[in-house]
């Protein structure tokens, strides 16, 4: 994350992760979510946050699941299905249930399959929000395969390439890979210029937006440092942000995972009808069935090295790659706590009492 | 395409498909090729340019394959194998074949498993180049699937963010999906900013590379236009250019392409040793093993209808979707002929003289 966007020291309070873990947990379950999809709720989000990913993790998401629970758009007891099913493939209509707590057992059905097979894929719709969709496709390669996660919005405020109105969600794609020494290939990002969330963090941090990341009510791109706009003043801009500098790809790649969770889940797009809520795919690729596990591995260990110690251009302090700063970053706070902004935790001060749930204990 | 690497109406000459499939054809044969697989590598090429993605096309690509057949490096004759094969996946060692050439054989097999299971994979490796991927992206859309293509290169000539050397190709990745009445959906696109053989392009219409296209020799962004450097004078960037403009995710989907052609092929990534030729891998994904195909195509025909409908921003034409505007490309080329810029028409007219076949009969 670009140093801008994270909570000035003098604003955050660091949270031990199991005290996280535990009024997290209480929270859902007083949302009426099942105690085991809680603590699964909760470990989702706070792995998240351990990552350093803190845009997925509960800062931004947990109020607003926290609002959906109360105004009954979110179903906290889900009654999931498998609507279709093959040896490699399922559609999962996941009836209104937080994608969060539904998309580990997304992904374990398509690791079951490409177990099998080979391959395996799940298409989910009718879903709430995901979290981090890299946390998903971790699963699969903690059990030694390639993941693979994507995300359709129901929120469409995202430009095509030259349009002035929003079509698509920041749409993410993630694909996660295990190594034997280095720390996984993670890659978790939004095919638009920024993730929306990230929007929210730079207002609360007070940080200007980057040029090419939001365009006017019009659509036209805003080519300089502009501060964080009301939602309805701005539209968000694929990666790349101008066609010349290659937003056509973000663009497209946005398009993917449209056709991914939506499309092969029979399910309609945003864009024509919002009906079926966010769509989500979770794909599995069973590394046994193309190679040994050892060779990818070690093939895998060397790739990341060579890239880890490519020398960095001038000004730059060092190359990295995806997943590796998040690797680091969840050993600080495994040991040092989860930083909260202040703001965050008078949040969870207020929400704690309403509840009577148990409060966070601070570092 | 954007205009400035369209080739100048004054240097254009158009050429029949049916001429150019019949020398194409021959020139494939005369190196050694057997007569089907002639015929198939011309189509890959053809339909390529018929498409107007010249870049891929006649002129560029195959003077380079007659290079590396003549030398050796290119096998024309090769003896390919699946090493490894399971319900869903196959592993295939090219044995130095071209992969515009055995890439539809790839494809097919990823079909015929996903035909099956409801989905099929093929990685392959010791590889030539493949030509356009979204054409054998296509072959999966036109068997009522979803295809998707990557291509790992041998050459390392774009930057990881941050980096002053060379670690990856310009790896693009290729997704194909039916409609009924619209246009297919075809989006194929390097994760560099720019496809390496544009740069070919621009040097022969004579058209300035955009900022953020390049890098120079320590790795620094060229942020201002600047005219094409001879190879060895600068480094490629990731789609994106800068981190700030999202760099790390043309970085990230590059090191994707990695994952899915060459470690899941047990090969080694050419930044660690350049020893198995370039990789790709070939993607099914059966429609109607998820849902009904006829939902699926009219849900695409819906969502492509709302994109291309949709208000431009002001300055505009008007909006697309990818594979649209290729689409109509091909209309246009079939009934005048495809345009071949002046100094192309040369080669083929020294190359036809050289091997004794039929040349180039212009429109």
């Amino acid at each position: 994350m670009l140093d801008r966007f994270k909570v000035p020291k003098s604003d955050e309070v660091r949270v031990p992760e199991s005290s996280l873990r535990e009024t997290v947990t209480a929270i859902f379950e007083k949302m009426g979510v099942a105690p085991d999809d809680a603590a699964l709720g909760a470990d989702v989000l706070i792995s998240t946050d351990l990552r350093g990913v803190e845009t997925h993790g509960v800062s931004n998401a947990l109020r607003e699941y926290v609002e959906a629970y109360g105004e009954g758009s979110l179903n906290a007891r889900p009654d999931w299905k498998l609507i279709t099913e093959s040896p490699g493939t399922a559609v999962m209509d996941a009836d209104n249930g937080l994608a969060v707590i539904l998309g580990p057992r997304a992904m374990n059905i398509a690791i079951e399959k490409a177990r099998t097979v080979g391959l395996g894929m799940v298409s989910m719709f009718n879903a709430g929000h995901s979290g981090a969709i890299g946390h998903h496709a971790m699963l699969a390669a903690k059990a030694d395969m390639v993941g693979m996660c994507t995300t359709a919005d129901s929120w469409t405020g995202v430009l095509p390439t030259f349009a002035s109105e929003g079509r698509l969600g920041t749409n993410p794609i993630a694909v996660a890979a295990p190594a034997n020494n280095e720390p996984y290939f993670l890659f978790d990002a939004a095919t638009s210029s920024v993730a929306v969330n990230k929007l929210e963090l730079a207002r609360r941090v007070g940080a200007n937006l980057i040029p090419g990341w939001i365009a006017d009510r019009e659509g036209t791109p805003i080519m300089e440092e502009t501060q964080v706009k009301e939602y309805g003043e701005f539209y968000m801009l694929p990666v790349g942000g101008s066609r010349e500098q290659g937003s056509h790809k973000g663009y497209g790649l946005s398009i993917v995972t449209e056709i991914f969770g939506t499309l092969l889940a029979g399910a309609r797009p945003s864009m024509v009808e919002n009906i079926h809520g966010a769509k989500h795919s979770f794909i599995a690729f069973n590394i046994a069935m193309f190679t040994e596990v050892q060779t990818f591995k070690e093939n895998m260990d060397a790739m990341l090295r060579t890239l880890r110690e490519t020398p960095p251009a001038p000004g730059q302090e060092r190359v990295m790659y995806p997943g590796l700063s998040e690797h680091e970053e969840e050993q600080d706070r495994r040991a040092n706590g989860i930083p909260l902004h202040k703001e965050v935790i008078q949040w969870f001060s207020d929400i704690c009492g309403e509840l009577s749930v148990p409060g966070l204990k601070p570092m």
